[in-house]
């Protein structure tokens, strides 16, 4: 009877309990099981699962104590309503008439933050992709389907241990996880080619923080910072919003122009290992002169590394802080993209006294990052369950890169950058017409969903006429149907419109 | 032969095997083997202690994946030493040959950060408080001791559920996890007296990032702020680097001194609950002349009510926030004071126009706090294990405020303010003549230690004058022979001082 929702596999290392209890639950979240009547009994689902009475009851006591069912003895486990709640509209259809209602604002806001708001136009993905998508093509995410979470929880139990022996009673704000330091710089800047000490090393909160921290210690108000065109639109914010002056340098097929940085720029920020949002690749050569030039003018480089474990090349071309000479490049990392997205974890690397003033900023900013997490990761790293994951993840990744890309150029030729690098996004660009935004909403009513470029380029039309196709959370055996979904909604766009 | 090292407690609800790897591990950070010996093998141990080889072997191995030791089979299990490593003085030791030389800076950074440094002065506590001194007068650390590690595991253990299902592949940026601002809102605001609509909290790194946030979005550069005196070190440092011009408030018996609240204050901050660092607690007329002073003026009220979980008052006076009927109070609370120190959940509850920029500037910052943490401490919270915990902690804490201050009025009559709310601290002033910084070199010579209290005067000299003498972390046993430590330390710099 619930075949169709839940399917033993007794050969997998999941224990049946487990299995049960993680179909339920996606199930539930599905809204396969009606609200108000009881669910399955345990007796009931037992027999219909051939397992036994004790291992249904601790499955329903786990998905009790995960808060998505209700009851329990002989009036039945019910689905627990607030489990579901989150895709209702109002906090209030949730909480009943406990809640507290909204008030009106007493001061005037909208006049204090009107000229100078942070609230910005800004990328956010949405929160419920893989739920609510059949085809997500969304970018930065990562497939939880590859995420070894066995590894990850005896981590995550072993990382309590140390905690509460040694770190116990700490304050890290002067110092990181020592471990996780470690190995980082074996793990992941090792591999980047870089030799770094431990006091060139700052552990943040996810690359986003890193690069805060970077721009702020580096500029005073009114400094001038060049930004890649297009570029990361985040980085344009920051810059913003400490009131610096932009100049957006333009790129070509290798990466940004070295021409155009001058030494009235403080710095740059640049992605050479495969360019945001492009993916091109910044050749040696052109690396080279970036470096040489940024040194002669006294600039620094602000170098993202987003995305690096991710490539497809055996011997990656390694990062540009690997060839600073000068000590003028700041380093950007992060495990975000690679890992469970919500840990943020990320780093900065850099001379040692940079460092200094940034874990100083870092301070007053927030003290210090989670030490819970940064045992855990540091765990991940030291087992070499990092190593093998990225590696698994890889595979999977250039496969649905090559999926992908075949769809997209069967449908449209010449209009995809296969990347170089590695990365979980293909560039796309739009046929001549068509609107990413109005392509955004015809693609959700069926199914599919991807991100629009926010502000990435300077001139706003261009923002309308590509986007980022992501692969990290897709399954490969989607693609092809997703992509149709895509092909079919241009075609229908264009057919509609007139044309101006 | 291991008596000393490792008792065996067989009523304990810890499995023996927990034990032995506990007391080992204890015993191996606290030097108690010889390095460069094996560690007793497992069949001495497990006669010595009458357990099971199992039973020794499987602590061995469980040492041996938490880094402690080293080795296996015939050869023996030995310490191993890089776990250690983190009291030597240099990364070079622990890591030999393989490691990267600190390189000398090329580009000159002292010119770069020169005068505008972040490297402010700023109280950080040490990392080893509690392995290395026998009286640790820290404050605003946990003591390990009081917490409940196995409903926290429990809750670490589901929150991996949780996030697996329904939070993987999400954004956090625009949202927090539901049930923890739900649970925030319940479980902690509520008993403070607020109700907060769930547009109203903010959840953050820490109370530090919510204070960080709170000036940042209330402020531009040049703009007033009031700051109690002394009052908490880390605020004006905060207020320095935002470069506004900052006001001392001078406080009395009852807090904060209204009538120096002038209009042209953009905002003041204050801890009414139980004063930093003195502990005094706001009677309830001052609190509505504040309310009313600063409503009049158009002045915004931050309120840190840091450790507010602990009251020794059966009803504990409300927040301030509670009485907030304009809307001009930003109330900054967080659970680093009563959960693990390093988790770093703080929030920030306000006017829902505030909290909308508040979230955008997290986002410019980091994006979101680690999304793992919020669930496991909203189902500790929604669970019941942090009221539970709190009403623990607070009886002990309360024990250990009793005894402490009944020593100090011993040995200094007059010198001490007992803390009326709660909390973890003694305000105590120093006996004339009396430097805090040189008692502090003298104490942890004879194992104890406590903080000074940076610069939380604005005349530089009171702050010698008093130490703020913690008590969450210390034993009540062991109070009376630290509190011993520091008299006799008193008499001994006032005996060998020539008065000036």
């Amino acid at each position: 009877m619930y075949e169709n929702i839940i399917s033993i596999d007794r050969a997998s290392s999941e224990s049946l309990q487990t299995q049960i209890r993680r179909q339920m639950a996606i199930a539930i979240l599905g809204r396969q099981f009606p609200i108000h009547h009881p669910l399955p009994s345990i007796r009931k689902l037992a027999a219909d699962l051939k397992v036994s009475v004790t291992t249904v009851t601790l499955a329903y006591e786990a998905l009790k104590s995960d808060g998505f069912v209700l009851g329990k003895g002989r009036s039945g486990f019910f689905v627990n309503p607030d489990v579901l709640a989150a895709e209702n509209s109002g906090y209030e259809a949730r909480t009943g008439s406990g809640a507290v209602e909204e008030t009106a604002s007493k001061v005037d806001f909208d006049t204090l933050f009107g000229e100078r708001s942070f609230d910005l136009d800004r990328v956010v993905k949405p929160a419920d992709a893989l739920l609510r998508y059949r085809y997500p093509f969304i970018c930065g995410l990562v497939d939880p389907s590859l995420f070894p979470i066995t590894s990850w929880r005896e981590c995550l139990r072993d990382s309590v241990n140390a905690i509460e022996l040694r770190n116990w009673a700490a304050d890290f704000s002067d110092i990181d996880d020592e471990l996780l330091v470690e190995k980082l710089i074996q793990r992941c800047l090792f591999r980047r080619g870089i030799n770094a000490h431990p006091s060139e090393v700052l552990v943040t909160i996810g690359g986003q923080m890193a690069l805060y921290l970077a721009i702020k210690v580096l500029h005073r108000r009114g400094e001038s910072i060049g930004i890649e065109d297009p570029g990361y639109p985040d980085i344009v914010n920051i810059a913003q919003l400490e009131r610096l002056e932009i100049e957006r340098l333009p790129i070509d097929s290798s990466g940004v122009i070295v021409d155009g940085i001058g030494a009235h720029l403080k710095s740059v920020f640049v992605t050479p290992s495969h360019q945001f949002p492009t993916n091109v690749t910044m050749p040696m050569e052109r690396r080279n002169e970036l470096l040489a030039r940024t040194s002669r003018n006294g600039t620094f480089v602000i170098e993202d590394d987003y995305e690096a474990e991710i490539s497809f090349n055996k011997t990656p071309p390694p990062a540009l802080k690997s060839m600073d000479k000068n000590g003028n490049v700041i380093y950007v990392g992060s495990l975000t993209k690679s890992l469970m997205p919500g840990l943020r974890i990320g780093y900065l690397v850099a001379d040692k006294a940079f460092v200094r003033e940034a874990r100083a900023l870092r301070h007053h900013i927030l003290r210090h990052p989670p030490v819970n997490n940064q045992r855990t990761v540091a765990l991940f790293l030291q087992r070499g369950y990092f190593d093998r994951h990225v590696k698994r993840m890889t595979d999977v990744y250039r496969e649905r890169c090559d999926v992908m890309f075949h769809e997209l150029e069967r449908h449209f030729p010449g209009h995809s950058t296969r990347p170089v690098y590695g990365g979980g996004s293909i560039w796309f660009r739009l046929p001549e017409g068509i609107d990413s935004h109005q392509l955004q909403e015809a693609v959700k009513r069926k199914g599919a969903v991807f991100e629009v470029v926010g502000n990435a380029f300077s001139d706003t039309r261009l923002n309308h006429s590509y986007i980022r196709l992501g692969f990290s959370l897709i399954d490969v055996a989607a693609i092809p149907a997703g992509i149709g979904v895509i092909a079919a909604a241009i075609h229908e766009l264009a057919t509609n419109s007139t044309p101006l």
